[in-house]
């Protein structure tokens, strides 16, 4: 824990500027006075896109380099065609910083819609692969265009890259109370990593005979999210199956407002890079409507990341509380910005 | 429309035994008298492979190409490692047969248990692809089991395969009264594959002026499926997405007892195969509490795709009436195999 967070901003496009301003708000607010907080915006995503043609140029990929931490609002505007934000800026830091651990809590906090019935008990973490699976960008298009096109798309998986994330999995659930870790692919179909992915998750088992283990395939594991999510207590998947998985697990724990990410490079070689799991969401942006506790419980995630852990319990807990009291009544970004500040600052 | 069928039917593993015999129970009740049927059974799945190592012999994979249509009960035992009967049975004739449309119905039925609040009004029918993308079994692995071990899937994609497909969905979406067609993929990650099935969908959609269209990524479209399922009408989908998306839906609307699958090949060139979406479950196999109704709902498109329409709603009809009657009380699957067949003849 340092006395100084020296922090990357990359507000993004739509309502990504809207909740980043409220999450260092609440930063700022839950700091000791005596630590120091830089900050530094980076001006990326779409509008620079229209403007320079440009998504992630090297030298503020090497100035992002020098920060302790990288705080994203959200990336992506039916402007730009998809696939060239997401693949040119948010998956390139995630794959240049090597973010091999993308942790993701869901929890259904008192008070919260959920759409499903009888409101189960859920609180678990899925923890997904960052940087291999069918996100390498390895692929390509034969004849494109015409009636004769073939398109493929590479999964593409390591022993370094699936042990490293299973066993930071397994270090999270010998360090809960129930000590349970589910993993999810698809072993009956995807056979060679599938089997990859089984073989590691029982050999690095070995390690935790504390931890519980259980493995569903990724299709089963859904209806387990709807009907049994209390089921749950942490999950390792890979990149793919994960981002499915969170979408879902958010959706059903009060909605994509609330999910926070964190995609950390453990080591510490680069920084870890923290943001929503929602998007850009252009339809709401400027409207006030946007919530943003997912960037803020994201500023929770990542000041634990740095060692901040009470902090971090600070604004959980603030959130918590604030979901509890709220009533229905609409608070604008906001509104909900400044009530979280003030909680965490009291 | 034949006046015989000439069914093959592979009962398979685990309970797909029990179910395949209340599906022909049903079959043979709301037959006109003056169908002939055939039927002739396999031995294929986890037994067979057992006793002799086979999984599905060129002799029979011949001999079943004979056959009006197949009906499957299940796949997949834990004596066997995972994807041998998977891969070795059920995808080599998903392929062998080319069965590209992989259609699956979903449909909230009055008086079923839903995990959502709310109840809301679900009636969707996914089109998924059944002949590429990940499922085809290009990739390997490297050092296999070693640390240095690198394993790879490859997905596949071709426009022949895409446009096929997509074109049967826009047919199937113009034929319901609502017209309404989403495209889900996650063009923007996997850009290679998910711009020709984009660009394919767009090109396709020119000739169905009448119908609506939508594209959703994978992960927003599950957050949909529980949160707004009534959106849905008829979704076009790539062969793992789709195997996805239709477990959760079968999870909202009351579960994956009730969802019925075709795997179609439209050009008649080999048997379409029917089979409840469900696995072998062999943790209550032989203890008369499968639920046969996924199956019988199969077999109801089954007899659809051989022309015999009228059938085919006389099933779906009964399966309604009796859902609508059930009261919580414990039925076997043979009481309910029996309740289904009586409803149809009477
Ligand atoms: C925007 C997109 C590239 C991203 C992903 O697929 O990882 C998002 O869905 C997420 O989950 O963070
Ligand atoms: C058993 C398995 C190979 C199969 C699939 O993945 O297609 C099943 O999940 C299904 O949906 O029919």
């Amino acid at each position: 824990m340092s006395t100084s967070i020296n922090l990357a901003v990359i507000p993004g496009d739509g309502i990504g500027q809207e909740v980043v301003a409220q999450g260092l708000k609440v930063l700022t607010a839950v700091l000791p006075q005596d630590v120091k907080l830089e900050t530094r915006q980076y001006d990326l995503g779409a509008q620079r896109w229209h403007r320079t043609g440009e998504t992630l140029p090297d030298a503020e990929l090497e100035a992002l380099k020098h920060h302790d931490a990288i705080l994203l609002g959200a990336i992506g505007d039916p402007s730009v065609p998809s696939g060239v934000l997401e693949r040119g800026l948010l998956l390139k830091l995630r794959f240049a910083f090597d973010h091999f651990i993308n942790l993701r809590p869901s929890k259904l906090f008192p008070n919260t819609a959920t759409p499903l019935a009888g409101r189960p008990d859920i609180d678990f973490v899925v923890v997904r692969e960052g940087t291999e699976g069918p996100y390498t960008g390895n692929g390509g298009s034969l004849r494109t265009g015409t009636p004769a096109e073939v398109a493929t798309e590479v999964s593409v998986n390591t022993a370094y890259g699936v042990e490293r994330v299973v066993r930071d999995a397994y270090e999270r659930a010998n360090s809960r109370p129930r000590k349970k870790l589910t993993l999810v692919h698809k072993n009956n179909v995807l056979v060679y990593a599938g089997h990859m992915w089984k073989n590691i998750f029982d050999k690095v088992g070995q390690e935790y005979p504390e931890v519980t283990t259980d493995y569903l395939h990724v299709d089963a594991a859904t209806i387990f999210f709807v009907t049994q999510p209390e089921r749950f207590d942490v999950i390792v998947t890979d990149n793919l199956f994960g981002d499915i998985l969170t979408d879902l697990a958010a959706a059903v724990t009060g909605g994509i407002g609330l999910a926070a990410s964190g995609n950390i490079n453990p080591t510490g070689a680069f920084p870890s890079m923290f943001e929503p799991v929602h998007g850009s969401a252009p339809d709401i942006a400027g409207t006030g409507k946007a919530d943003p506790t997912a960037t803020i419980l994201s500023v929770a995630l990542l000041l634990r990341h740095l060692g901040y852990e009470a902090e971090a319990v600070r604004i959980e807990d603030a959130v918590s509380a604030d979901l509890a009291e709220r009533d229905g009544t609409f608070r604008s970004t906001d509104a909900i910005g400044d009530a979280l500040a003030a909680r965490v600052a009291g």
